[in-house]
This record gives C-alpha cells, sequence and structure tokens, in this order.
C-alpha cells in the first residue's frame, strides 16, 4: 500500500522549493526568507516570506507538518472524539506592488484523526486555489479557470464545476454580499470512500497542485509592466482591505488557526502590506474600478 | 416615571452634537460629513465622519436608534425568545494622523426586549471608552484613567475598579496575547435590580459619556505638535493593523453587527485609513516602540 502521508509531506516541500524558486526569478529582485519554527505540541514549519520585490510586495509560501494531542476546540471544530491527529499543507498567497497583477492564494492540506487506542479513524484531503484582481481582463480570468478545469476534467467532468462553485461560495464576502475575486477551486474532506480511495485524491489534489505556476505566472508575466498611476494603487489598497476583512471574519482557515493557537505570524502573513479604509469608498459608475465590481459579481469568465 | 428610553435618545444625539463640535474646533481643518440612513427593519441612524484633518485622519461619531423584529440571530445571541427589540447608541472612533496622539473609542447604547404581548422583558445599558497610544507617556495614561475613576467613584467606589478590569478583558487581543491599548471602561448589561433602578444606570453612563472630552481633549492638545518622522508613522500602521485584527475577529459589537445586517459602512468606519501588515514586525529592543508594548502588558498607569 502506498504511504500516501509521506509522499504528501515530500509533494509539498517539493511544491514550495518550485513555487518559491519560480517566483523569485519571475521577481529578480527579492529571495524568500525562510522561517523555521516548531511547534509545542509536536511538529514545526517553514514560512517563506518575499518582500519589496521588483513585483512581490509581500507575499509567503508556507508548509508546516504538525501532529499531537486534539484540543478541546480541535475536538469541537471537527465534532469528534479522537485524541491525536497529524496535519500538513502548503499554503501560499502573494501581493503583487501593481494593482494590474492579480492576487492568488493556494492551498493543498491532508489531516488525520487518530482514536485513543492510536488507530487511524478519519483523513482527508483539501485545498484551492484563488485569485483576486483589481483589475478586470476577462482572458486572465479565462486563462486562470481553464487551466484548473482542464486538471478537473482529467478526473471526473463533473469536479470542475462542484469546485469552481464551492470556491465562489466559500471565498465569498457575506458582510458585503460581495466575492472576494474570480474564484477558482475549492474542496475540502476529500475522503476514501467506495468509489474513490485516497490515491485517486491524493492524485486530483497534487494535480491541482503542479499546474498552480501553469494557471498564475502567465498573468504576472504579461500583467507586470502594465502602467499605474497612484489613484490605481489607492484603489488596490481599498479592495486588500476586502482581503482583510475576508480573512479575519470568514475564512475558517485563518479562524482555526488563531483558535488553535497556530503560529500568528504564519497565519497572518496572509495579509496585505498596506491597505486602506475610507469610508463608503465607491468607484464611479463606468470606471475601470467600477468594472471590477461588476465583473466578479457577475462570473462572466464561466461562459467559455 | 422618567422615559429613559426618550432621555437616552436625547443624551446621544446631544453627545454626537457636542463631541463632534469640539473635535471639529481642536481639529481646525476638517469638518465632520453627516450621512443620514435607514433601517429597513425599522429606525435608522446619523453617521458623522471627518477625514483629512489637520488632527483626525480619519474619523467617526455615529448614532442610531434602531427597533423592530428581533431575527433568529439577534434572538440566538441573547439567548431569548422575545420578539421586539428597540435599540439606540452613539458609537465613536477617531484616527489621528500623528501617531504621537493616541486612537479613542467610545461607546453608550440603551437596549429593550419586547414579548409577543408588547410587554418589556428585559432592558440594559452599557457602554465604555479606550484609549490606544502608539507612543506611551504615563502621564497620558493617568490622566485618562484618572477623568474616569472620578466619575466612577460619585457612584460607587467598586466601579473604577470593576469597570476599567472588565475593559482590560474585554479590548484583548487573544491571538497576540496583548491588549489593544491602556484601557478605560467598559460596562455591559446594566440592569435594574432591587438595589439600583436604571435612573442610577442611565446617570452613571451619561455621567462617563459627560466627561469623554475631558479625558481626550487635553491628550490630544498636548500631542497634536509632537514632531513624529516616518518611521513612527510606519509603527502606528503597523499597530493600526492591530486595531483591526482586534475589530474584526473579537469585537462583539462588531461582529453583530455584520451577523444582523447591520449598516456596513457604519459598523466599518471604526477601521483606521492607513495600514500595513509586515511579516513578524517587531521593534527593537529599548525603543520607544518596544517600550509602549511593555507599558501596555504590565499596566503601569494604574500605580497611581
Amino acid at each position: 500500500m502506498i504511504n500516501i502521508k509521506d509522499k504528501f509531506v515530500n509533494y509539498i516541500h517539493s511544491l514550495q522549493d518550485k513555487v518559491t524558486g519560480s517566483l523569485e526569478e519571475v521577481d529578480g529582485k527579492s529571495l524568500f526568507f525562510e522561517d523555521r519554527w516548531e511547534r509545542p505540541g509536536g511538529g514545526g514549519g517553514k514560512t517563506r516570506v518575499i518582500s519589496n520585490g521588483n513585483i512581490f510586495e509581500k507575499g509567503g509560501v508556507n508548509t508546516s507538518v504538525v501532529y499531537g494531542t486534539l484540543s478541546e476546540t480541535m475536538q469541537k471544530h471537527f465534532d469528534v472524539e479522537e485524541n491525536e491527529f497529524f496535519a500538513c499543507g502548503i499554503s501560499l498567497i502573494m501581493h503583487p506592488e501593481n494593482p494590474m497583477v492579480p492576487t492568488v492564494h493556494a492551498n493543498f492540506r491532508y489531516f488525520q484523526l487518530f482514536n485513543a487506542e492510536g488507530e487511524l479513524k478519519d483523513q482527508w484531503l483539501g485545498g484551492g486555489v484563488d485569485m483576486t484582481p483589481y483589475y478586470f481582463w476577462q482572458e486572465d480570468a479565462i486563462h486562470f479557470h481553464q487551466v484548473f478545469k482542464k486538471v478537473c476534467d482529467v478526473h471526473d467532468l463533473k469536479f470542475y464545476d462542484k469546485y469552481s462553485k464551492e470556491c465562489d461560495k466559500y471565498f465569498y464576502n457575506h458582510h458585503r454580499d460581495e466575492p472576494r475575486g474570480i474564484g477558482g477551486l475549492f474542496f475540502d474532506y476529500l475522503r476514501p470512500d467506495k468509489d474513490r480511495d485516497l490515491s485517486f485524491w491524493y492524485q486530483f489534489v497534487t494535480d491541482v497542485g503542479d499546474v498552480f505556476l501553469d494557471a498564475y505566472m502567465p498573468i504576472v508575466i504579461k500583467r507586470k509592466d502594465e502602467p499605474y498611476n497612484d489613484k490605481q494603487k489607492y484603489w488596490q489598497e481599498i479592495r486588500r482591505g476586502r482581503y482583510v476583512e475576508f480573512n479575519l471574519i470568514h475564512d475558517h482557515g485563518t479562524l482555526f488557526g488563531l483558535k488553535t493557537n497556530g503560529r500568528i505570524e504564519s497565519i497572518l502573513m496572509s495579509l496585505p502590506p498596506t491597505v486602506r479604509w475610507d469610508y463608503d469608498y465607491t468607484p464611479e459608475p463606468g470606471s475601470r474600478e467600477a468594472e471590477l465590481i461588476e465583473a466578479i459579481k457577475n462570473n462572466q469568465w464561466l461562459k467559455f
């Protein structure tokens, strides 16, 4: 039997190397700084952070492999009585300097729960990718979605529809009745069942991870030299405020991490470098800024 | 019998006028802009916002008087089966431009719950004040607390100790194990009982409201012309990040508002104008920035 756990641990670390290497290459100025940390209860992580680059104002590509006793908060969260857990994952977020380049997020994770006798009682894979542009190019949105649709279609023709809709549902600022961005994929609790074993889900999740750079990088390269002015940077900072709102109010991953004494700086690494909140900031009708809001609310890129 | 409800509605509006008038006077440049809004379910509010002033980079002094049917979320929140509610309050927050001038927050509110027959089943007053400096002057912290202690002592010699401790407990960034600032007072569910009628609590809460300007204004006047540099502005923006974290992760008022379809722009008016998140930003040992953290963690101002 293939040991999915060890394979996935290797996978996230090699993906971390591949992604940080490629992002450094395209940035051409800043390198990722690595901060290794240990978790008092068991395990640890490698937080890699980039800042003040040619392209990336701030970004992080983190891996963690943690295990130990489930706290009461975690038992409550998962609604289980199991005693021990193992979790590993990669989580990345990139905030470009240029408002014409979108912010991107990806996360892939594997979870195991054990009973008091140390027997594996539950396990699942999860993850997702989503992109948050500040200015809208339909071709970019289509490209991003097409890359993931292609991977989904290899595994099941229903997956793209299902997981892109779950993404739209998850990355939603309910209090503003507005999506976070143009979506992508979101899946969780991918468990082995009678039709599909864990290897199937492992293949699916790692295939999605493998095409992350194919989805994002061409957009970075295409938009990184687009000119922009102060007003457009201002708009990016206003929209980054919505990103903060999502992460701190709605994102289960962030809130779960904060409640379970996760490593604060690795969790909040996702927050943008500079952010603005103006009272009742509304873009002028017909402007490119208004066009973005229109676009993300109407999922136009799904018409391809 | 004195109608506390009408008196409190008048009180919050006259306090709004008094506070906005005084803040405009000391600012000397910007005026508050008033945005009146109506609540679809009943009532409405007056949001007053100031921005880009000589002193105040952003601030708001809002009143609202709302009533109607309790939503399921609200019933769950209060753990009641009552049908109708009435609520009114004033909420203010000021974010100065100069990092040497502290941010301040105050809120005073009155709540009524009615059963299906329209009978008043519960009512309470609540509120609080707290100050968040970016640089620490012990004399300012002492002044701020002394003003409120004096008012507390008039009503009950135990109040200052009780409500200043509740403030420290409430305005706490648990995920960082750090207070939001130097505290102040916090009280909630002040209900009439056998010892104290609602008039007693009305007098206490409005007395606290009445001295708000005495507590904050002398500090503004004393610090508004303190010189500051870019590095100190940067530190203010980093600390404002903690303020955002508190308001979006921990503040019950904010989260309650967002969950109950409150008016988003009036609720999030509290967020600072410009904010920064750097990875693992830690002030140099011995610096004035490190001194602030030391001070807010050690409650030095309570030694007076």
